[in-house]
């Protein structure tokens, strides 16, 4: 490591220090947070498991500074020959369908089988600051302590895009540092679902058993995104309904057409709170990991998404450089009365924006 | 009109003539044919509710030579105000579910009530050139042939979003020719029908009743944007699965979420061979109509969609400029390759990508 820099070369960094999730080294953490990391320094943790550097490298990922986007790239690239070996399972779900609960009862019972979990949320809704990975904390009590879990949630960016895009490479830089099973926890509500789904092996979306709402999912085509349909709070007087709603759920998936995968979704039965169903759910992304080994359709996907996401930060990249243009804000808010009072065609507005633009 | 230009200024014009689908002055399209037409003489013809005008200017607006976007731009423009007054049905249904002939039939019956219709066609996945129109006739033979009735399928850009935007721009052309019911058809086989729901006021979807098939529409979540499903062919001894198969999407139609513009989706049956359930079939969609104008949803949508068709231009040529560029062609293919082989991440290509473009 290298000696402390001064202060300023300190300020000039500007990394938030990150928050520490896990760790027993009070000092060790404040060390680090007294001076500036470079990225082989950060790369090193990395590769040696070390959970304080992995929270640092996701913070420099995660800023919206310019300046550190070239470190970040840096760590990034020296990260992805150990990244890639894992399974990334997606998880959705309304609000109060106890997802936080689920994922500390599922995170936990993976590490019982010797698996390094990771847990990265993605929560567009919410602004995450310094302070809310405590949040998190109370939210899988148990799960943040375990020695081979890791809980980050992902900070919001200015766009859904971003979120994903930073989402997208902690998922790396978790598997680098030695993560093999990478949960991605999203709220079933926004448009976030098909973005995690575009960077997971297996998608599950969790239900409730309820008045009605067995198909909540049904919308936003969510349902027909899933890979397993897992029932939570099915305990107690829960469990009649629970096992009604499979069925109407089993139905449902019917009316899907086939998956590119071969593989044919799943309904099962869980109880976060009692920890049952655990086993049989990791059994069976078991049997969906083998079948897609085996068919192919593992890797492909893999290299396809790879490609999505290369298009997916272009495209969003061109539209940022568009639409942060001063000129092109107040310009549009002008076009945008224009069209509305139909004295212009969108078309002509939109050409006059571009013209503008391209000057 | 200004006198016939020389041969010459005739090929710098370099507009596609136009089809003909019904004129009954062979003069008058030999004269049309001969002659360079101006932006306001095509605005003049528009507005005197001349199809010939009509069709010429919407070759014009498809026209993918850059040299005619202008007066596109200037006819597109002079006929905005004349637009707007009318009811835009978007039609859609798996191929085989006889979408051409219930088009005949409906748009014949609503002719039949005064109703001046035109139906424009999206199809993304044919090429439709010069002669396609005849195709079309042979689809719709009654139709093309009734004088309160146009009949157009739009030309094949290279993207959908070329697609959709050319035939945005047609409704407008059609509603300043004096046409009130503008029909869209699509085929339900792909993303189309969530650029055609972006435009039209209300959203038909077209089923069969059949072999496990009621829900053909449930997949793409085209289901979910349909403000009516009309089950096709329920004549002699098909009515009885008919009417099984209504109640079945009736109740399908509970599971998705009430829709903001404050319509129950309805369910009907028809026979477009037969003749039956057009009438009521156009007294729901004017129910509809009634509702939407009294709480402000009708003009609240157009707006919006207004809005949305000017961004989505935007963002189409945004990508299009980038990706028509040959360097970046070029080192798209080479980046490709070298994130597949999980040498680079997507983001850093990303960037390099960008980095070049800017250059």
């Amino acid at each position: 490591m290298t000696d402390s820099p001064s202060s300023a070369l300190n300020e000039m960094d500007g990394i938030e220090r990150p928050e520490i999730t896990n760790s027993n080294s009070i000092n060790h953490i404040k060390n680090l947070r007294r001076k500036v990391i470079t990225a082989e320094e950060l790369v090193t943790g990395i590769l040696n498991h070390d959970k304080v550097a992995l929270s640092r490298a996701i913070t420099l990922v995660e800023s919206t500074n310019v300046n550190h986007l070239d470190k970040a790239n840096e760590v990034i690239q020296a990260c992805m020959p150990y990244a890639n070996k894992s399974i990334r399972i997606g998880i959705t779900g309304v609000p109060g369908v106890g997802k936080s609960t689920f994922i500390e009862a599922f995170g936990n019972y993976l590490t019982t089988l010797g698996k390094k979990v990771a847990v990265l949320a993605i929560d567009p809704s919410s602004s995450i600051s310094g302070g809310s990975i405590l949040g998190d904390k109370t939210r899988m009590e148990d799960l943040v302590k375990n020695p081979n879990a890791y809980i980050r949630p992902s900070a919001s960016g200015e766009s859904l895009g971003g979120v994903s895009r930073k989402t997208r490479e902690s998922i790396i830089l978790c598997e680098a540092c030695g993560f093999d099973t990478i949960i991605i926890e999203t709220v079933g509500v926004g448009q976030s679902e098909t973005a995690v789904h575009s960077m997971v092996d297996f998608f599950l979306l969790l239900n409730l058993a309820g008045a009605g709402d067995e198909l909540q999912g049904i919308k936003r085509g969510i349902m027909e995104m899933a890979d397993a349909i897992v029932i939570n709070k099915a305990d107690d007087e829960n469990i009649k309904r629970a096992r009604i709603a499979k069925v109407d759920v089993q139905r449902a998936l019917h009316l899907f057409p086939e998956k590119s995968s071969g593989w044919n979704p799943t309904v099962s039965l869980c109880s976060a709170i009692e920890n049952t169903g655990m086993k049989e759910l990791w059994e069976m992304i078991d049997n969906y990991y083998q079948l897609t080994i085996q068919n192919g359709y593992f890797e492909q996907n893999r290299k396809n998404q790879t490609i999505h996401w290369m298009l997916e930060t272009i495209n969003e990249q061109l539209k940022n450089q568009f639409y942060n243009n001063a000129e092109i804000q107040l310009e549009l808010i002008n076009q945008k009365k224009k069209i509305t009072a139909n004295i212009i065609s969108p078309f002509k507005a939109a050409q006059i924006l571009l013209e503008m633009y391209l000057k």
